[in-house]
């Protein structure tokens, strides 16, 4: 299970010193175009799933997430495949009936300490965030939380996707 | 577009010798283990489509096929694509409300000529069939059953999947 907690950053510097002097350290940038699709029996925003083709860095990935799994985390099962062709899984998931909801772009800076990664992301639309994750059970959410509160962001925590974020029109 | 034909044999090695004798040449030996799906919104037995998982010699491929396109070949559009992790791709179909319903073994021997395939396929609990396939559009459907004619198997032609087959119980 992915165990994640999100919090919006206003001063990005900041919170990247702050995360170096925790430990972490810089893996790489990404530059992901995430295509959300909506559900064929059931409307996705209403069950809390998501269905997403995502283009990192010419890499392609197929990615279905659960409903979040309590209420203070973005915390839910996540099944992603790695897939060969970006456009032939597009048509093929509309062939079946999904349908595109939207598309987001953001820029992905991961750090990483221990199991724990580390994503600032810049994302169109919406601005600057901090997303901490680890592979885990519920029990790891308040490892992520500490980490928060050091970077004095737990005033900050967003349950929300960017997706749902995106579609409140929240920017 | 995927132009595509279908016979029945029952004396492999004439057939193999009649196709080295039209010029083809052996490729390669492949073993396939295809789980299909059906539909959420529809019954796929019914639309005349397919949604498949197939691992092929450890390869493992995402296709759907869309309904046939004329009378007498299995011409349909077939959009497929390599994905990297077979059980991944199984639990994001079923998460998504896809009901398995079947999973055909085969061994499939392939042979080429020029843009033709001919394949070899001998289908656990159907036995053998022919299959000759090519990229192009219906009007090269008659190339096809021309090299049928020549091999003495116009008559023997099939239009069913080896689904429809299976699940008819024609065994």
């Amino acid at each position: 299970m992915e165990i994640e907690v999100k919090a919006k950053i206003d001063d990005k510097e900041r919170v990247v010193k702050a995360l170096l002097s925790l430990g972490f350290t810089f893996l790489r940038k990404e530059f992901h175009e995430d295509i959300y699709f909506n559900g064929i029996d059931r409307d996705f925003k209403e069950t809390d799933e998501a269905l997403r083709v995502r283009d990192s860095n010419g890499k392609y990935f197929l990615t279905y997430k659960g409903p979040k799994l309590d209420k203070i985390s973005k915390s839910r099962e996540e099944i992603e495949v790695e897939v060969k062709d970006k456009e032939k899984m597009i048509k093929i998931l509309e062939k079946l009936g999904f349908k595109k909801v939207r598309v987001i772009k953001k820029v992905r800076e991961v750090y990483k300490l221990n199991d724990i990664t580390a994503c600032i992301d810049e994302v169109e639309g919406l601005g600057l965030f901090l997303e901490l994750e680890k592979e885990g059970s519920l029990e790891d959410v308040e490892k992520l939380l500490n980490i928060l509160d050091k970077l004095n962001l737990r005033n900050n925590i967003i349950r929300k996707s960017y997706l749902e974020l995106l579609e409140e029109g929240i920017k």
